[in-house]
This record gives structure tokens, sequence and C-alpha cells, in this order.
């Protein structure tokens, strides 16, 4: 659906709605039992909620792909991911929480290692210690470059943030990582005429960045790609006329929901901690998005049983989520994690829309095999939001 | 589906096909009982068609969009609402079977009470009787202008529609309705350089009828809003290669399907009279728009048990449909509205379509759960007249 026609018929209400998105919800069944992880695991509090909900299962890019975070995400926000890219610069900060400004360009680094001649031996610089990243990125800090302000934040291990602060830069830069071994670092090119401030910018800065590593034996380079700005995006509270509000504790959501315009309000590293913060802020908002990260991180694991306990810690949680009473309630994930696959997978995700004038049907289990006969169908991610949207009785009629 | 693949595709036969729009079908439970109306109704024999059709649910504009009656019926016929916008001056017009030509420009009358100062003080005019809004109407109809010839007819109460007829004319007019009290109405303004003249007439009329209500203490001015040309929108007999009948009692439902080139037959005001007029039209047509107008109304009353009675009244009629021996009948609506909102709803409507062809699922029972596992799935409404033409065997096979 359109954003602007959502926008031309969204129209203010007092109801309230809360999307939950349990991190790559979904499953696959275990082989040996034939049962998926929520199949297995005890959810008496989501069962009975998917019993008076409408149930299907949501396919956040299209059918067969798998979502990044970014895609499941900005598809759960309406949003279609196909018209949506967020670069993976862009995706780098949003994963440390940086705050980008509009214009700034963002670039993944790495600290790698290069010999004598220059020439790469190692594009991860032996995955140094993250203390050590931190203190090669308060060194490359001191460098300064013609048209743009430096700014760099450590990540993880060798990975950092650079982003290019200034105006009429681009992000049409090409990257300086050759993606192999024993050849120099490229230099940055501009994949357009309005790049080339920017691509002058990124080769000033490796430049001066290789005299202040050369000490630093193991990361003595620096590799850089994903240059990109953030996207362009219509903002959700202006969207669809909503006080937004992001509850989510892992930086990456956090920075997901301020890239569309959500305010994203401090809580605790807890899921208890997060709907503390719910609580606190429920007469302040007319959304919450409401994020759980455990399921996926089991899932990435591989570990079937630590999934399995992390959604019925979930379900635990569930009453006092619903003690809160919002007009509409949905839950569903950003895309699915099997166990099995010990990775995010492409297989559509169960989700549930509570309300007052859901519908029925025979879903009576929050299961994937459930909820493929329910009465939302298979859906896009993005028809989620206009869904909840109407059950809070937030949408006009279209035409007379 | 493109209109115009199908129109290549469509060919001739004898096959009849009976598309049966009931006003409103979906429901949504009652509260205590959890059944909606379609599952309190006793429809033997609904359910037993049901039985032996192909059943789904229609979306008619999108998830989440509740559909006013042009968007639906515009999607029963197999056209997409968001491409064929219908602007409710002309909405308007054909809600009072009034017959537009091409070219004319309708608009949304209200009589309205302006004080000395000429400021808006009522913009209903205290909702004037009927019968005073006809006798004001007739006075209007003496106003010449310009450029166009003026039409006017009553609708009720307050309401009338103006229809200027011309060469050149464009419905790309600002409204003189100010939505608000204490100011005077509006001057019309040409909104791109081709309505000027549409603009000047509408000035000009509203000048000339203002000294011709001056006694009309109560409704003294007139305020004007949602001009409109008819949609240029390819006609349905000649897309489908159906000679198309409508059976539709309320003026809206015959408006709409004269807009989209459909032969509009004379019927009496119930629908043993409909049922009498396709009877009696049986041999001349291959394709019925029969209209059952009850369930909506009761519906928008927020009745729940006049809906189920409605029902059960349209089931009682069914064997009179049936006894024609259509190749294909279609059961559906245009939107559905729940009684419990009183209003239309964005949810889903039941459908099911019969024939020798159809196909076979698991539904028993015409309800909206049931017909959420059908074999029609949930598809956009536009998708239903391929699936009737298909069933007439009245398509080609799409490449070699």
């Amino acid at each position: 659906m359109d954003l602007g026609l959502l926008h031309d018929l969204a129209q203010p209400n007092t109801t309230k709605i809360i999307l939950c998105s349990l991190d790559g919800l979904g499953g696959l069944p275990r082989p040996g039992t034939g049962k998926s992880e929520l199949e297995t695991a005890r959810l008496p509090n989501l069962h009975v909620l998917a019993k008076r909900s409408a149930c299907g299962l949501l396919r956040h890019v299209g059918p067969g792909i798998t979502p990044g975070s970014g895609p499941g995400h900005l598809g759960l926000f309406g949003y279609d991911p196909l018209q949506h890219p967020v670069g993976r610069g862009v995706l780098e900060a949003l994963g440390i929480d940086f705050h980008l400004k509009p214009g700034d360009v963002a670039a993944r680094g790495n600290f790698c290692t290069v010999d004598a001649q220059g020439r790469i031996t190692d594009r991860r610089a032996g995955r140094l210690a993250t203390d050590l990243c931190v203190k090669l990125c308060e060194k490359l800090r001191s460098v300064t470059v013609d048209f743009a302000e430096i700014v760099i934040e450590p990540v993880k291990e060798h990975r950092f943030v650079l982003v290019l602060r200034g105006e009429g830069l681009s992000g049409r830069v090409s990257e300086t990582d050759p993606q192999t071994l024993g050849v120099p670092p490229l230099h940055a090119r501009a994949l357009d005429p309005s790049a080339e401030r920017a691509a002058a910018a990124v080769n000033q800065f490796v430049e001066r960045a290789r005299p202040l590593l050369r000490d630093a034996a193991q990361a003595n380079m620096v590799l850089l790609r994903g240059f990109d700005k953030q996207p362009d995006i219509p903002l959700f509270p202006g969207t669809f006329r909503l006080r937004a509000a992001a509850v989510a504790a892992y930086p990456m959501y956090r920075g997901l929901a301020r890239l569309v315009g959500m305010d994203v309000l401090d809580t605790g590293p807890t899921f208890a901690d997060e709907i503390a913060t719910l609580e606190r802020h429920w007469a302040d908002f007319d959304f919450f998005f409401l994020h759980y990260k455990d399921t996926d991180k089991a899932g990435e694991d591989g570990d079937f049983d630590a999934k399995v306990a992390a959604l019925e810690r979930f379900d635990a949680r569930l009453p006092d989520v619903l003690a809160l009473g919002p007009d509409v309630l949905a839950v569903s994930g950003d895309h699915s994690t099997p166990s099995i696959l010990a990775a995010h997978g492409w297989q559509p995700v169960p989700a549930l829309v509570s309300s007052a004038y859901c519908g029925a049907d025979h879903v009576s289990r929050f299961t994937e095999r459930d909820c493929a006969g329910g009465a939302l169908g298979i859906l896009p991610a993005q028809d989620l939001m206009p869904l909840l949207m109407a059950n809070g009785l937030r949408l006009a009629k279209y035409g007379a």
C-alpha cells in the first residue's frame, strides 16, 4: 500500500498500538521430534492470545528471500524493504546506536595487516582485541581532511565505523577493500561526479591514517567499504500520524527505529527492563515498537533448546504487556532464525493481530504450521502496519 | 491482472455468469457469543453451495483499507480501485442514478445558511426538509452561466448535485466549501489551466444563485465540493466481451454499473423484484450483477440481529437464483459492514465461486472463518472477474 495514501487516510484517535517483534521468531521442526521451537515450547499465554486474534504469516522481502535485520524491521514498520535499501555503512553505524545526521556518509571500516610493500596479508588484522580497536580509533580521530569532518567509532574486534560529515557529500564512493590478499588497498573513486569530494576525503583519510598506524604491527592499515548515506525515507510518525516510541535494548534496533523517526526510549538491558520502560511511557505515545532479542540469539547459535527457553521467557512476560490494555497488539518478528539453520532464514514468520475488531479464525496455537491457515493469510510484512492502523480505528474509508 | 490482457484473452461462449453482491457482507463476532453474523444465521442453502464451491476472502483495496461503495464495486467488476478513483461529485450523481454524460463535471452541493455579512452559520442549513430542497433546486435551475449548461438535481435534505455540461470543462476546480463556520464561501479556483472555464462557470453560478435564495431564510446560500468528471475507465462489456446487465434496486449501485457500461435493468424495490427481473432477462445477457442491499443497511445500523435476518432472507431466495442454472455463480460483497462497527470495515469479505470447474476445498460453511482456509485464498477483489471468466470457459490460454 502506498505510504502517501496511508498518510492521507490516517486520522487521529486515542487508541494505543503495540508491535512486539520477537527477533528471529520463526523456526523449523527439529529432526527427531518433527516439531519447531514454537511447537516445542510451553506457551500458554501466546496460544490463548492466538485463539482470540487474527493470525497469519509475514513475508518480509519476498518468497525465498532471507531478510537482514534492516529489511526485516523496515517491513514491520510498513516500508517495502526493496524500495528502501539501507547501506552496509549505515547499518554498521545504526548497529552501535550512532546518531547519523542527514547528509552523513557512513562506511564500514576494518583494521587490516599490510606487509612492507603495503600488500594486504590479513583483511581482519587477526581479529584484534576490541580494546586495541578502541585505542586505534582514538588515534585515527586526529586525522583531518578537506571537505569533511571525520568521525570514527569502534565497533568490535577489527571493525569500526567511519563517518564523513559535511556539505554536499555523496555515498557513491568505491570501496578501498579489494576483498583479496597480496594486493594493496584500492584508491577510492567517485562512482558519479557528485561523489568527488567524498572520494577525495576518503583517500586523504587513508593516506593520513597510514603513518599513524605504522607502529601497530598487527593493525597497520584500514580498509573501507559500504559507503552510504541514510536512505531518504518518509518518517514513520508523520506517515501514520502516530506518536511512536521504540523500546529496544539492542543498539541495532534502536538505530533502525531512529532511522524512521521513532522516539527511542532509554531502557535497561533485559526484557523486564523493556517492559518497565513501556509501562513508564504508556501515556506518552500512541504506538510502541517492543523488541525482544533472545529468540534470535539462540537461533543464530543453533541452540534449539535455548530458543525454546527464550520463547517461554517471552510468554511468561506477555501478561505484563496485556495488562496495559493495548487496543491493538501485534506479535511477530523481523525474520525467522531456525535453530537448525543457525542463521536467518527465508521462512515466513508467524504473526497475530489482536483487537476488538480483528476478526476470528480457526487458529488456536501460535505456531508456523497453525498460522499458515489464519485469517491474515501469508502477507507482505509491510501490510501489517495498515492492519494495525485499521484495528486502532485510525484509517479513514477510501472513497465514498 | 491487466485489463488489456484480459480483453485479448476473452473469447465468446454461451455460458452465463451471475455475480451476486451482498452489500456489506462480511462481519465480526459478537462479543458474548464469539460468532459473526454469518456464523449466527441459519443459511442452509449458502452452506450447501459453499461445500461444492471454491471459497476464499476478497480484499477490495488493500490490507487494512476500508472501501467505500465505489471502490468496493469497482473491485468486484474487475478494476483496481486505486487506479480508478471515483470523485465525490460523481458518486453523488451516481447515487441518485443521474445519467452523467462524458465530459460532465459533477459536484456535491449543500444548501447552507449565511448571515447578513455572508458568513456561514450552518453548513447544512439545519438539514432542511427534502421537499424544500426539491423546491430550491427548482429555483436554481433558472440560473444560466457562460461556457456550460447547468443541471441541478436534489438528493436528500440539504444535499443536491450540480452538473456542468459543456465542451472542454475540467473537474480540477477548488471547493467553495471552507469546511468551517464564520467565513463566507470560497471562490472556486482553477487547479490547473484547463479548468479555468469550469471555475468561471462555478463562480457565476454561485453569484447568480445568491439572489434567488435570498428569501429562503434557512437555506440562503450554496456550498460546492468534490468537483470531478467520470473516470475514463475501460468499459466492462467490451473488456470482458460480455453482454452485461445490472439488477440493482438502489440508485448508487445502478449508477456504478452504468459507470462501467453495464445495461441497468428496470426493477422493483425488493430482492424478490430483482430476482423476477433476473428471470425475465435471463436470455438476453451473458453476465448479471445482482445486488442485495439489506445486509449493509442492517450492519450500518449496528443491528446484528437485523443483519442475521437479512442474510437468512437472502439464503431463502438463493434457490431461485440457482434454479436459473447459471454456469458460474459467485457470491460475495463489496466490503464488510460488521454490525459491531456500525460502519464499513476493512475485513476481507467471504466469497464463493461455483461452477463445473471451480475445484474443491475443505470449506463447507460460508463464513469469514471458514472461507479464510478456502482454495481461492485471500485475493484482491479485482482478481474475481478473471476467475469467473475462466470458470465460464471464456478466457483463452495465455501463451502457446
